[in-house]
């Protein structure tokens, strides 16, 4: 399988290293004089690491619509093409995070094969109980792993575990479980007794995990469910990985927060309860927007890496989360909104790791308040687009991944070979 | 065609009426003695009159999944026929408000007339330009009344001009006009361009209105744009409405509102400069939940029904908006929830009816602002339930609508007659 | 001392009773039809109490200004006078809840005395170090118990002790403890650090406990701190307070959460970790708005007190919460506000116990939500007024609180005995 | 009187100069490769004007606490000379705002001068009918220009027309009317009468305007109101203008919104309907949080600063709206925060004249979303701070202002001469 030409992307490259040369020169000088050696930040950028949904490379929809492109993939095979793509190009996103069953397969190995030949590997492996797949004998209209029917429940569970045999198959290493259990009316359910029945189905999937695996937990606030959620925020969800055992974890998503939230602060409790076990990139501005990671509040997402960055500082051996974009591509060339994120979590890491971490602590021990605000504030002001672009290119991918990306009419081509996808509503 | 068994609900009837005398006769009593004649209340609550949406009779879903049920109207004939039944028992539904294209015939006379056989009417017309038809020229992708092309745009008028036709043979008065066209990133599209193209089109459509004719403006934060929406919020609907004309008027979606907003004060300013023009009641306690009315605040439907009493006072003889109920009914049966939403709708009239108008007035002159308060809380209180089913039997209904509905079997009936629907995500 | 003269209040109760006698014989009436014995819930009201704040019978104010009133209380004896007065009107609220330097006094245990001379005893002591207190020798402005220098965090550990001290003289069981530590800018300080200097400090606070005591742990999302808050939420609120040990617990004041949470699920979060120490009731729409009990949200306040029911069913032995109003009174007088909240808190509870719990739990068991929702809103529809009147009757206390107060004259006489206050902005 | 000494103020430049000419040399070139000539820009900056509050320079504070700093100005002629100190450093803070009755003098004439003198000019001044003066006659506890008693209302307007008189002699030339009035029950006062009031009211204000004055409406969601506020958003601020007449136009607040609302589209309706007046500059995260603009949300000024230089191409000749920072410093040396602000507020100006306004309108045109979305996004990231510096520099100021103001020693020095201000509540 042939990805996009390595010729199209060298010769582009050609073109743009003269200014990026410029750029990250007079950026390393100008660093230098602030004390700060650009090269160690462009080495820990080589080591970052974010996976892609599988979903994710899809036109994603709301449930008013969903509007299909041209090209886009229609089965696993084309989803881990164009997956294959992103990753040649921006270098920091080898893994495919799958989800079953969408992406269920009957040869998992082959699949993992398949995904080798292009240069890919599996993440995460996430569960669906919040929809009724064909065939499927008990329904999760009222709830999954919190049913109050034993039976649903019983379902829901083996759904988990044979979501991790498929795990381990691929090569995964963690279970990603999100529940769309809660109520849209007061006196639907017991809020307490769900969340009993909760941690009863939690223990029985977490019972099965390999010894190397972790289970990550994902709270969300509201949607699907519109009066309560089981697991609803970060205290239902790290009580609930307490309980649960040191294997069991919390992943913190940027849309599952009720508004004005601070999750920068919430990331440094998880990380205090070590308890911090991944993210789910992506962005809002009013609910779980699923909106491109930094397209609506950059800041936010420099501050989360900041303290992604002292968590790395304090727990150097052990801190390890599991990073995934977690988009819905609506209105957009997935694989661009893809590359574009991607571009924008490298910068805020790049950015966090600029801080000057020694000035920002004696600033905060004296309580200068403006001198430490404006030690983050001066990082974040950098225009690292450079940094992360020789990063990229160092690593062989491209200077201008959209540039490259567009020059080489993938989706246009792709369009004359795959299949047309259908309208509806979106399913993301 | 037949509905419920008139004897049926007779008997029903039969059975509750004793109790039901016993409340009411002592709750007219007791308002006796504060001064109020509970029989002008039921009069007003049998002249109440709400629309109910054709598609509310369906299984709504999430952009997660859709949970069908056995029995649902899989075609508008049968969904006519839920819409019967619903008022059948309620009796302050008597239009149902249709949507194009989803609601499209051939013959909508005939289609008319079916509907008049089942003691229906017609209520607004709503166009759809937030989702592609199968079959459609250009896509709303990007847009629709709001398009930078102004092919997409004549498209989306001419839609808008078609169900004015349809309705105006259905015996419609008016047209609710509400777009998704928007944005997901700062820099998709001109904010203010984009806003003055929808004026433009608007104004086509308005040219073609009949002169008895309401074009009802609906506003939206969010959704399904998460960055912006041309027409967000009550300032731009009025606006437009006034630039458009004396028959455009606005229309409040409760849940189509920023977090924590007043919207009975935004029902109060629409009234005050004469764009009040209709309601879709819903609940929500997130974002648009659509979750029955009342379910979740109560108590701000009541507040909500407040300013609308004062409006109707202010101006008794022009005053008569366009009430509808509006709601995605995922995990119910759709009929128990209009039954249950017509019950809490009425309940909130009912309760601002009961407000004592004059010891109100006296205590906001002289500031008494306790007394104030316990003059709406002391109404608020009120069980009205045995007002509204007095009112509700008087007019041929059910004194217990659910409980009639389901000692009826209606709908494990249809069950047998009707053919299976399918799951997928779900358009509501 | 004398209140309110109590022939003044029998005379009231004289012309109230017969229209209470005849309203609370229907609804004795017409619940026992439901199965319902009035009785039984007229007898939890009897036996519930709540605390007032010392500084809750004072005019409060907004950052913008104070409005003081002629009459309001300028010293501690006159705020226990006012105190006194709402007990002996309302009868549920019994103890005083005194926020220590405001209400220091040389000599507690006359103070005791003097109370009870009253009718009133003491309820939890709550500490300051959101303020400077005259006279105090390192400043909170950059935070007290998180405090970056240790000699701040000591001063404030050494408050709180004494806070203890001076409520073991005044016969107080538990120490609230609500910290404005936080901050305004990004980077001010560290996140992770500021939490570890609470646990460390409320540490030294918990070791000088007597056994008997609880200490509240109080969270709030935001302000005076608006960026960052330590103990922002729930979660940072029991992983502190299981940090610290079992007398510690967490305090859930109904304005401090994020907007649109679910604040009964927290409720019942914090009841199954055992950790539901207590409450400040208030109402709120859009930030801390400290406004009267249930004025704003009212099906809230009922919601909530549906899961402290179902709690106290769960736990009959153990679960008993410290309850407290807690609002601010900016432009009534705060007595009236008092009994209008009492009556407001005390109907939340009256309509919870009148939900039939077996059908209930029924309902939920076999995922008939609407019947579900119907039977919590059947029990919220009743109209308490005539239960909670009788059972206050029957107390000793007005049937019509408010009512009997202004008939008494109370705030026009001290208006004449009592030196006048002073406005600038509030505290509260 | 005498400010920070030039020769310091030089020596530090010189200290800094090569940098920054080593900076925006290559910021520069690097421009001119995507078609940008910085000099523009830098000219667009040094024309750039920003109102100081003369409340500003004064330390601020919750309903909680104030906590004083040594040398913080406590009569106006020291806030003039701290005022002073911050147009010294950074030349784009000529003119003061000065708020009534706080800043009210006997001889406004010699003001007048003695600012001159100071190099600074006075602009809009701002009305208080929120707070009650000392010896005022009638009080605005229960509201101001809306108040139901017409002896209240028309000492609001007299006040604000004494202001306008005020602000005559001081050469400002526009009145900006803030009010507080709302309501804190339902049922306190008519939504719908308050707001007719208002219009009366600023109908008297708006008569007394000098023609070449304009009246600034400004709304607020809530606070010191928390159940309604009269003019509560952009929809009744901007009827309430167009009623009043061509002289009445809108202010924007940042913090004054509702949740997660979109203010920059509110920017593009208020110019699109000839009503943007002014600006409020601040930044926030939960509620009115007054903190320094840009700390949270350097992406939404940046996205609103966008729309206003959209605004002045649409409108040349016309837009010139009146910009003033408004924020409570309460733990920063407001000093140092009010240089902060202007820099970011000067900044996100400097990255909204960096967008290629061509490209973009090509990208809207034809719907490339990520294009249009990745030209703002290039203006964006791009480190102004040099661009910014060298205006600053050029037209006299510090280039590092922060820098300069600490090593002039200002606030110790003024500790000795001032007179200490005590703590309490804050107003701002």
């Amino acid at each position: 399988m042939t990805l996009i030409s390595a010729d199209l992307v060298q010769t582009h490259n050609d073109q743009c290293l003269p200014a990026l040369n410029e750029d990250y020169g007079h950026l390393a000088h100008s660093l230098k004089r602030r004390g700060i050696d650009v090269d160690v930040v462009k080495k820990h950028l080589a080591r970052f690491e974010l996976a892609q949904p599988s979903w994710g490379v899809g036109v994603g929809g709301t449930r008013f619509a969903r509007f299909p492109i041209a090209g886009e993939p229609t089965h696993l095979e084309e989803k881990l093409e164009d997956c294959a793509v992103v990753h040649q190009l921006c270098r920091i996103t080898p893994r495919v995070s799958p989800h079953f069953p969408w992406d269920k397969v009957s040869d998992p190995r082959a699949l993992r094969d398949q995904a080798e030949s292009l240069g890919l590997g599996f993440d995460a492996v996430n569960s669906n109980t919040f929809q009724d797949a064909a065939g499927q004998k008990l329904s999760y209209r009222h709830g999954s792993l919190t049913h109050s029917n034993p039976a649903v429940r019983a379902q829901a569970v083996e759904h988990n575990v044979e979501c991790i045999r498929l795990g381990e198959a691929l090569g995964s290493k963690a279970l990603t479980v999100w529940i769309g259990d809660g109520t849209n009316f007061p006196g639907q359910q017991s809020l307490s007794a769900s969340f009993d029945r909760y941690l009863e189905s939690a223990a029985q999937i977490y019972a099965t995990l390999p010894s190397d695996w972790k289970m990550l937990l994902e709270h969300k606030l509201y949607e699907p469910a519109f009066y309560s959620t089981v697991i609803s925020d970060w205290g239902s969800s790290i009580l609930a990985a307490q309980q649960l055992g040191p294997q069991a974890q919390c992943l913190v998503d940027l849309g599952h927060h009720a508004p004005s939230v601070n999750i920068e602060q919430i990331v440094a409790r998880l990380h205090r309860f070590g308890k911090l076990g991944g993210f789910h990139f992506n962005d809002s501005k009013y609910g779980d927007d699923d909106l491109d990671s930094g397209s609506i509040n950059p800041h936010q997402l420099f501050l989360v890496f900041n303290e992604l960055v002292e968590a790395a500082l304090r727990s150097p051996d052990t801190f390890a989360p599991a990073y995934m974009i977690d988009q819905s591509h609506n209105i957009t060339d997935p694989i661009e909104s893809l590359l574009s994120s991607a571009e924008a979590i490298a910068g805020a890491y790049a950015r966090a790791l600029l801080v000057d971490r020694g000035a920002l602590q004696q600033h905060q021990q004296t309580n200068d308040v403006m001198l430490g605000f404006q030690t983050l504030r001066r990082a974040y002001n950098v225009d690292v687009t450079p940094i992360v672009a020789m990063a990229r290119y160092e690593q062989g991918g491209a200077i201008d991944p959209i540039g490259a990306y567009r020059q080489a009419g993938w989706r246009t081509s792709k369009a004359q070979e795959r299949r047309v996808s259908t309208g509806g509503a979106g399913i993301v």
